[in-house]
């Protein structure tokens, strides 16, 4: 495709999305669910063809090499298939945000003022590799009443056409705009760049994926970006913390599920703690499989395996089995290390002491701050917020996991009988 | 200055703001009632040398040329600063926004989850000409907990150097570090670019003043924007509406203070409405002096003065006492004038009829959408929100008039007793 009818061809993509805006944003609640509820059936009943086109992603993916852990994301089964559709259903039986007037207030001169969700109006997320994540942030803009324009990885193209196949059987079926949801077929970089040119049409973009996918998307987006950047989170075991506790949420961190954001990176250990803690946790962790890279102080506690720390393994994602460990003075050391190193994304506290508990969760300039949970919850399931489109690490608009209050805004709106401004 | 030096103290100033946000961050609301207090305080005895740096501002702008509408917004008075010294103790009055747990639900594992409030870290501030956006920028993001950059327009720099020593006094007396709020005395071009630079030590840009200065702003900054763009504000007179109230939300938004954003631009008349409204409400404004931009079907309902509509006029601000005249079919005609031509800023609907009115409010895409209220209440000394630092026309993050709780966001907290991730 040459550029010009490249350009021409995604410009002609955003407008049919902010026509397809307009619809949607005053669809009644009831016809949203029905659209989210045909899905969940469309998942049940025509399981064949999606999985038929993964398969094809996945032989594709595998011959051109793509490892194992990769593989193992693109990959759709059944199980997922049912997961999907679940989803479906739980996001049609939340409650509808749009029009709800969430706070009011009366003015002297008997104005009635309050705040009004309403829809942000077009979003556009670019994101690779797991096809699960069309449906979730479909499903999650359509309830929020926006349109949205996906661009997914090469590598699920076949998966994510055929999920938007009944994406759009089951928005027409519901009278609802299939322009609402559009999946891109364009899979090369150019197409990345001119979505990120169409401020005139879309509201915000967001992209979810690799570190250089993020940056390179903020650099070149004419509108405002949600962004999840990196996550490197530190769990910070007080004086007097529950070692047992402390074990347990450092193995969680760690080991359940290394290589996503929000798994434990760093340990912080205050000294008095240290020489009784750090032995059992390297035992434990190390016969899962972790690896340390100790400070000085802690390198003589964590047996014969473990490496020294360098400078830039902090504040480093490791993304795998190792964990970097500090032995620190007090919780104001533990605190300034986190300033220094931490990404915003989530940063725990293991401790006994409710003043300590408070200042940490306040103190910690990370979109999560906990006590004595692991670093794992920062996630909007676990959260309780329903589906997540992705974990904001910047502080405007959304911070931390945003689900479908997250991809609305807020207006004033005011109900007078003929008041004017002296 | 060169332009290395002036990059490297530009730098400099950010690195002063980032350290100081740190602290303010977690300053007790006591504390920073206490400056503001100090503040008020100081405006009211040290008003003379306020009064002098005013006096020679306005004296170079007169000689340069200044028109008499803006030397006037220019010039302080006794008035003036006893209402900056009120606005500071009505912010210290203020709840404190910082900390607080505004919601908090339990998860099914018996984790306490909450959202509080936090600041955003550094504000920068880029305006035009009014010294009283100083103070109440300064007041309201140290409430907030943030630390701001203030870069006034190069006509007011003696007065607003004047106000920042007064602003450092307070700080200082209430043990806050005077970096807190930094006021630049560089006044040229090159330092406005240089600001928006510096995403590394600045979370937010929130430029105030004139379109091209915000489109600037917006084109050179690598950190998020919060903006003002113009207003271009409709009222639409419903069939059946009340004539008498029409016209005085007519008057109040076009002739009350014309010059302002939420000023009404565009009146749109129900065709039922418009053979008895138009000559009554011509003959009522043209008396204060309004001209009329009339479609077809009202020109002649307007008088003789009245000039033809032309394609231009719709989406105008003409920040005079015109007003651009319409005659619609719809209240759905109106709304997609509204789509069309409005700038997302305030749509009024003076109706008595239930659904129209809701209708409205729901779908008029704008920051402040009311029913029966002159559109010159979308501000936010109005609308209860106490000082605003301006009106955001975009949508992330805030919509609409911007006080306090539009400076911090919220993180997600959690109170755990050991939870880790199944």
């Amino acid at each position: 495709m040459t550029e010009h009818s490249l350009t021409e061809e995604i410009r002609q993509i955003g407008r049919r999305a902010r026509n397809a805006a307009r619809m949607v944003m005053s669809a009644s609640p009831a016809v949203k669910a029905q659209a989210l509820t045909i899905l969940a059936e469309l998942l049940r009943t025509r399981q064949a063809e999606i999985l038929a086109a993964n398969t094809l992603d996945v032989q594709a993916a595998a011959t051109a090499g793509m490892d194992p852990a990769r593989l193992d994301r693109l990959a759709m089964t059944p199980a997922v298939l049912a997961a999907m559709a679940e989803a479906c259903l739980q996001v049609a039986a939340m409650p509808d945000p749009v029009g709800v007037i969430e706070t009011q207030w009366q003015r002297p001169n008997g104005l009635l003022v309050g705040k009004m969700r309403v829809p942000l109006g077009v979003v556009a997320m670019i994101f690779e590799s797991r096809p699960n994540v069309t449906i979730d942030a479909a499903i999650l803009c359509l309830k929020a009443g926006n349109a949205v324009i996906l661009r997914g990885g090469s590598e699920a193209i076949r998966s994510n056409l055929a999920l938007a196949a009944l994406l759009h059987e089951s928005l027409k079926r519901s009278g609802l705009p299939p322009d609402a949801v559009q999946v891109l077929d364009m899979t090369d970089r150019a197409a990345v760049t001119e979505l990120c040119r169409l401020d005139e049409y879309v509201d915000v973009m967001i992209p979810r994926g690799g570190e250089s996918l993020v940056r390179a998307v903020c650099a070149a987006a004419t509108m405002p970006v949600l962004k999840h950047y990196m996550g490197v989170c530190h769990l910070y075991v007080d004086e007097g913390a529950d070692p047992d506790m402390a074990l347990a949420l450092a193995f969680n961190g760690k080991v359940q599920r290394p290589g996503v954001c929000n798994a434990l990176e760093c340990l912080l250990v205050h000294e008095k703690e240290a020489p009784a803690f750090l032995p059992r946790m390297a035992e434990r962790l190390g016969a899962a499989g972790v690896t340390f890279k100790a400070c000085p102080r802690s390198l003589p506690l964590l047996g014969a395996s473990a490496l020294p720390l360098q400078p830039e393994d902090c504040g480093r994602e490791f993304g795998d089995l190792t964990l970097a460990v500090l032995v620190v003075d007090s919780l104001d050391a533990a605190l300034a290390h986190i300033d220094r190193y931490g990404s915003r994304h989530s940063e725990v506290i293991c401790t006994n002491n409710h003043a300590h508990a408070m200042r940490f969760v306040r103190e910690a300039d990370a979109s999560f701050t906990a006590v004595n949970a692991s670093t794992r919850f920062n996630d909007g399931g676990q959260l309780g917020l329903g589906a997540e489109i992705g974990i904001s690490t910047s502080k405007l608009h959304a911070y931390g996991p945003m689900g479908v209050r997250e991809l609305t805004t807020a207006k004033f709106v005011a109900f007078g009988s003929g008041q004017i401004r002296e």
